[in-house]
């Protein structure tokens, strides 16, 4: 067996020291000495060549070479190893990215356009951007385990409605542009719930320009006509059922809306306002002057530009519409003991419940950089973001005065940060500003735009007015003519950010303590394996993550001239040309900045190939019963009819119903969207017979990428059949889940799709070359660029022959625990050789009728220190777990002794020796507080709740609440601080 | 009074938005708004202008100012504001820091010497060296609290005992010269106890040119004569009490000492070998040949080179010798409950009871660095690391053999890391390894040295290989012939670092929930307030931290040229003048790297002024009885006769008594020590008196700058009289405490002192023009050089009104805390009008008749989430509180709350109402086991054991063991992991 192992896994720099028999290893050849010893995958792999043989023995193969063949098709496997440069060691992977990112230049941005320089406050880089504790936790689904970023978001979520004057925001959108075109659509389900007749949208034409290019791409599949104009000429004779407008415009000017809006709403219109958060502590809000909704990036509240990405937009809306509202809401509730307690509300509207009926197909958001906002806002206060507020505005109008003086036309007060000055001979004062390593946004011939912000220094006005042709002036003279507030009806009266906690941790030991406070309630991988069926939660090893906070990378501004982004273009390319290797596609385009993104560009791709062909009246998408709930949301998103396709008894797709329903729908079939391996877990060995029934059809097929990481060398979504796919970077290459986002969801496409693939409206891009293209998706052209690192970083240290051995170990590990458990809880689906793919569904559906229910089993997994796998999808009453190859053994058996320990717990229900209703199961999780109580009133012990085994002891993570009651929050809906500081606990937390 | 206030503290960019009647401060004018808003003074300092405002009104009086004003005597007072740089902010410091640095240029270094290249690891970096959860913890003194680090210090003393065969360890030396200092002290205490009648100490001529500078500078004073010689030469006919050799040697050979230190333990003689954690992998233990002491330095474990520090020293010697061990040691003992427990050791060794008879004035250690280097052993495992040092010595070998061929002459087998060649045009090398931007070192005309590490690549020898005609050479090939081992004597046999904590962390999720786990039995700055009297626990800013990571200052070998560190001599040159003028003096050295070492280097200073006048006879030294035990310890260390000065009934020193000393001494008097305020924390008005006393007697005044935190801006040691003064940069100056170091100690001298501060045997220093210099205190010429950027930070940030308003509000702060608890504990000594300093001191010894200690007080804080104020120093049975200006109202006063609480439940227990055994003072701490056990056989509640307020009941900190004994781990002293993992534990822990 030795023999076999050593052939599959043979690691050529991995020792494996943790076991006595390799304590002494035979020595091994001098020359081998020579490599680099800091090499990457033995860090990021789990177990050893000696845990590896311990699992065989288990799963009963003689090697993984072995099971891997019995688990995944022959018809499928690669014929030859992937062309990936071999494995850098960390090191020298660092030092190559470090020689890219010097390919970058740092030019102090004045582009504006919805990206600004930002002074990200250093106790809030160094302990929530670089800090594991909070870029690995999950989404926080399992809210007793998730109090702190929860709490975190509802501080986001009350910035956002303080500051916009509206009455709830969500936890969170992709970026401005997106949220733009969420608003639109959220408009348009109002309005066609109150039988609007109109199907057209206005964009005034002062919107960024990437705002309203993805306006216009969502628009498009659902037939939705977008006028773009200029709201103070429109006169609402086409009717409409929506107005977008910009506030400050992207020119820099400062509307009063007030009687465009009230005409708007006359005609039956809702009203969205795209604005900025800062402005906003100095301007009126929007809900006071008549906004419906408004949306925006929070960016500039301390997040890096990074090249676009990864920041949080914002969507707040009125109350009345709170059901319409995409994204995730947090929502003060109660636990089961009466104490407050924070959970994602209105799950109601989502898309795993709702599918295609879902608000939208968002299934991510930008958590920890709306966390970084919010905590940019706690740490500045109020009245320090004012004053931020209004130094920018007095910079700008020096700056706006300065230039007036000269004679060239400048934007007509009010402004905040943006001016815009024609009558210049712009290629001179462009080429002039390039030459102090400034960047103004180039406008045409005679205009250029400026944008201030808080890191704008009085020098750099200075040398902002001399390009103009402005001697030095005497700024603190010019300064006290200038009022710091606007005048009405511009000036803000409202007051915003009265809650407590923005009003007391402005010193930085305060904030430090607040912030390790909140993230003491957080469970992460920083804490134990988080086992998630179908969202992957690898190793996000530090020397992937250093490079997210260099400022190469991060402070680049994504419409900076290429010539100063050549650094990000090198990373770009690779990734694209590594990525296709991977899928087995021709290209990959990069933008879509979520998985959920990914999904709905890939489906736009599919239909923009269509209509290229003529055939733009295909529109029939083929979706498996088994797939998550964002596909058919997604598809819905693209106006295609969601067909369902029937799966067998064992989980697989029936063969069958999925030829019946492709040729009856054969001349609409648009596409298939399959996910593979199968949600699941098992890789169905019909996969290619499957595409070729779909492209006989005249459709293409689109292949969900969430289990990507199961296919990693092994085979290919483009070798398997496939024509696009999405990626999720933030599971299969590493990307860490940032507490329920950032992502990245770029899409792989065959070659026939390349010209389809998304454009930008600021940024050309290489596809578009036949303006065939699907338009824009994401706001930035390469979505959350700066995060790109991370993945970079993975591919480049595991070489082709780690990605691949990832791949099998995560299906050793996988089969390794449904093995152990099995005789426990059965596996519901395997494939071939019994085996399952990386990930494997346990039933408890069998303890429903001695009253124990899965979520049971969930919460009570927290006792033990761990977050619960994916429950209850696929399968209602089970639990998906999806271990990946970066757990060990150790970690794995562990895992499993408390699944089995829980089952001891569960049969003492059972057998009647435990009580039906009070036992550890139905009481999970236990905080300290009530271990700790005078009062006992279980039959089991105080040591059983909290120290169910030895880890425990050992080490105890404590769950911050008890188990949280999601109907009493979903029926007495509160989203904000304030509302959190109403609620009185009932008992001392 | 709003008037005096605004007077006092008037911060031009301090905004104060945290109380309502600030929420709209009336509006500043608008050119106030130009200055940028990133301010650092109100993120550092901790109250607000209206909590200010509050806290006066607690302590009665209109202003600031005006408490000062009666506080701090007027003759001392200067007379105009600080001359250091005004403030700048945070982003545009960390900017100009950045240019600095940038005049660093980044060698590749294979100078050797005792520094090398390292890989730290960057799950260490990012989760220890980056972390306030680790860098801001206090010394372990509190060890219920402290569990973390201690267990990474015993894993450290594991590594050591191990890899040297001895017995014992301690927990980290300031760096590889003091601990062969230290050695030799050792030997000498040892060998005197025998009546050995030698003063002779044999040194190597082999050993580094630092280490014997240092052990030279050590010698002098106590009048020992060092020997430096060839081992292989010297027959012990002049009798020595030890001997110090270097295995492997500077130049790279490797002897057999054994015959050698037989013949040395023939004679009577100790053996100490300074030596090399990572050769010792492969090399024979010198426990194996004889040694009875090995030092050494665990830079090389992933510690950056940092232009000299900081890093961890280490020493390890005997059983035997263990009572006459220097610094810090771990040891094992159990808790109440009779699990083990970890706590500092053999305390009875130290100079905190010992006073000048002490072993060592050490008081302080390299814990964070220790720490890292733990981990680093840790991660890497013994195979790890033995492939590592294999792989070492392999490319070294290549290389000699190499240039061998070319028929220069390379230092024979057998190598590690280093050769020395020789019979070269070593200039002609040395320019060609330049323009390669490599470092070698010189040695002579004809000589060079090489030393490679683990970060050397194959690439990288090439290019060495080429600088000596040698062309590209097949590697592989040459390699084969090279077995990995050593032949007999030199080969390692035994085994190391079985015990299963490095056996089992070698992934990094492993890894790095392995520090995790530790980091939360640790309590420090990121729970709360740590109110340390004498020890400042400032504000650790993230910006000031922030550079200490920057390869710019990381990556530099202490003896690069000095065209390359061009950076690090600015820093140098602003930080003296900074420090200079803060202190009133000349100038400042640098070099001392722990504050015992600035008052050692001090002493030394002030020795060798009297001697360069012909007064080499004077030897006593005058300590107040108040003084801190280090005082006595490092005047011992220079010989000096320690002459004790009382104090009066107030706490000051009898100026009666110190004139009398004075008088009677002065044909010998040497010094007066003496700190200042003094440790009763109140500022002498008698202390220029007392400067003049003593110079009057021919004595210098050397102050302690332990309390220089109470003195900026207000005072000045050089003002008020002091002739030298060291500073605590890692207190007053924000470096932070590490857990445990690192320190720096600069000292400042007055200008007739200039000529004698440290100088340094490979890098030439400015001060020893005259040739009458001390020597050498620390390894490298500035000390830990790398950490000197946070407190250029610190003082760039806050500028000349930023550092003196913070030490006006710590003396503001102070007097608040004396206020509000001095109706419940008495305060023990105050100065005019009733104030305090910068700190108070609480009576605790009336409550001894009903069975309460103070120590009962210090573990009962821990239930409240804090770290006990310094405990029965200066005066037994008292707590000295001192806040610093860091925390806000808010915070002191959650920490007095506590405080009065604790009162309640001490006069319960006087009252009778609370059992005087069984009460929670008694049982405290209370671990979460403990609270949450079955059995609770306490009258009070579980709630009042674990969450006796508000804020443990938001936020608890779990204490992780029960009150430690101390006696009986000194009675069964355990300080390694096997020695930890064979401890049984009674109970469930």
């Amino acid at each position: 067996m030795k023999t076999a192992l050593n052939s599959v896994l043979h690691f050529p720099n991995r020792y494996c020291p943790r076991t006595p028999e390799f304590y002494r290893p035979p020595m091994a050849s001098s020359r081998d000495l020579l490599a680099p010893l800091d090499t990457f995958e033995r860090r990021h792999t789990g177990s050893s060549d000696a845990d590896v043989a311990a699992m065989l023995q288990v799963v009963n193969h003689s090697s993984v070479d072995a099971l891997v063949d019995i688990a995944v098709p022959a018809n499928i496997r690669l014929k030859r190893p992937l062309r990936l440069p071999a494995a850098a060691s960390e090191t020298s992977a660092l030092a190559e990215l470090r020689a890219i990112a010097s390919r970058n230049k740092i030019f102090r941005s004045f582009i504006g356009m919805g990206y600004y320089d930002t002074a990200t406050p250093g106790v809030i880089q160094r302990n929530i951007l670089e800090n594991p504790g909070w870029y690995t936790a999950y989404t926080p689904y399992q809210a007793e385990i998730s109090q702190g970023r929860l709490e975190a978001l509802l501080n986001f979520q009350t910035v956002v409605t303080d500051l916009t004057g509206l009455q709830i925001a969500n936890a969170s959108m992709l970026d401005e542009g997106t949220a733009a075109a969420e608003a639109m659509m959220l408009a348009h389900r109002v309005k066609l719930g109150d039988s609007h007749d109109s199907s057209t949208f206005f964009v005034s034409d002062k919107c960024h320009p990437q705002t309203i290019d993805i306006v216009r791409t969502r628009a498009k599949p659902l037939n939705v006509t977008v006028i773009v104009g200029d709201h103070r000429t429109h006169d609402f004779s086409t009717p409409v059922f929506g107005v977008l407008v910009q506030y400050p415009d992207t020119t820099g000017s400062i509307h009063d809306f007030s009687t465009f809006f009230a005409k708007a709403h006359t005609s039956g219109a809702l009203c969205v306002v795209a604005t900025d958060l800062l402005a906003l502590t100095l301007l009126r809000a929007p809900g006071e002057f008549g906004a419906d909704v408004a949306v925006g990036s929070s960016q500039r509240f301390g997040v890096p530009m990074g090249f676009g990405g990864p920041h949080a937009g914002f969507l707040a809306t009125k109350d009345e519409f709170k059901r319409q509202m995409p994204g995730r809401l947090v929502g003060v509730s109660k636990d089961v003991h009466g104490n407050p307690a924070m959970r994602l509300a209105l799950g109601t509207r989502e898309q795993h419940i709702r599918r295609d009926k879902a608000t939208s197909n968002i299934c991510t958001a930008q958590v920890l950089l709306a966390v970084m906002a919010s905590m940019y806002a706690v740490y500045h206060g109020p009245e320090g973001l004012k004053r931020i507020a209004q130094r920018t505005r007095l910079l700008t109008r020096l700056l706006a005065d300065g230039i007036n003086s000269t004679g060239a036309t400048v934007n007509v007060e009010p402004v905040f940060d943006t001016i815009t000055v024609s009558g210049i001979d712009a290629a001179k004062i462009i080429a002039a500003a390039t030459a102090a390593k400034f960047n103004l946004r180039p406008v045409d011939a005679s205009t250029v735009g400026l944008s201030l912000d808080e890191t704008t220094s009085t020098e750099q006005l200075q040398i902002l007015l001399g390009l103009f042709g402005v001697d030095r002036v005497d700024l603190n003279a010019l300064s006290d003519a200038l009022a710091p507030d606007y005048a009405a009806p511009h000036t803000r009266t409202s007051s915003y950010l009265t809650a407590s906690v923005f009003n007391k941790f402005h010193t930085e030991h305060e904030m430090l303590r607040y912030i390790r406070r909140l993230e003491a309630k957080d469970l992460s991988l920083v804490h134990s394996m988080i086992s998630l069926g179908s969202c992957t939660m690898k190793l996000n090893a530090t020397s992937e993550m250093f490079p997210v906070t260099w400022p190469e990378f991060g402070q680049l501004h994504p419409f900076a001239p290429a010539d100063q982004t050549k650094g990000y273009a090198k990373l770009f390319a690779q990734l694209d040309k590594w990525l296709s290797e991977i899928t087995g596609f021709a290209t990959v385009s990069l933008q879509p900045n979520a998985g959920s993104q990914g999904e709905y560009a890939g489906l736009l791709v599919i239909r923009a190939y269509h209509e290229s062909r003529g055939e733009g009246h295909r529109n029939i998408c083929l979706i498996p019963t088994s797939a998550h709930g964002t596909n058919p949301a997604s598809a819905a998103m693209c106006n295609f009819k969601v067909v369902p396709v029937a799966c067998d008894a064992s989980g697989n797709i029936d063969v069958a119903d999925l030829k019946a329903k492709a040729t009856e729908h054969a001349a609409n079939l648009a596409a298939l969207m399959v996910t593979y391996p199968s949600t699941h877990g098992v890789f169905e060995t019909s996969i290619r017979a499957i595409c070729k029934t779909i492209h006989a059809h005249g459709g293409q097929v689109y292949m969900d990428g969430a289990n990507m990481n199961a296919q990693v060398g092994l085979t290919a979504p483009g070798f398997i059949g496939a024509d696009v796919c999405h990626l999720n970077l933030h599971k299969t290459f590493c990307i860490p889940h940032g507490g329920g986002g950032p992502g990245m969801g770029p899409i792989g496409v065959a070659k026939h799709l390349v010209p389809f693939l998304p454009s930008h409206s600021v940024v050309p891009l290489n596809h578009d070359a036949g303006g065939h293209h699907m338009g824009a998706v994401s706001a930035a052209p390469w979505g959350s660029a700066s995060i790109l690192v991370i993945s970079w970083m993975y591919i480049r240290m595991m070489g082709p022959d780690g990605v691949t051995r990832a791949t099998k170990v995560a299906i050793l590990n996988a089969n390794y625990i449904a093995k152990r458990l099995e005789n426990y809880f059965p596996v519901l689906y395997q494939g071939a050789g019994g085996l399952v793919a990386h990930e494997c569904i346990l039933e408890f559906r069998n303890w429903k009728k001695h009253g124990i229910e899965v979520e049971d089993v969930a919460k009570r997994l927290m006792d033990y220190g761990y977050h619960a796998p994916t429950m209850s999808f696929p399968v209602p009453g089970t639990l998906m777990i999806e271990p990946t190859e970066s757990e060990t053994k150790t970690e794995l058996d562990r895992f499993c002794d408390a699944l089995i320990s829980i089952h001891g717990e569960i049969s003492a229900v059972a057998a009647g020796t435990s009580d039906k209703l009070n036992n550890p199961l139905k009481h999970a999780p236990h905080t300290a507080a009530i271990v700790c109580g005078t009062e006992w009133p279980h039959p089991y012990s105080r040591e059983t709740a909290a120290f169910p085994d030895s880890h425990t002891r050992a080490s105890k993570f404590w769950p911050a609440v008890g188990r949280v009651d999601n109907v009493y929050g979903d029926r007495n809906l509160v989203c904000s601080c304030l509302g959190m500081e109403a609620f009185t606990p009932t008992t001392p937390v």
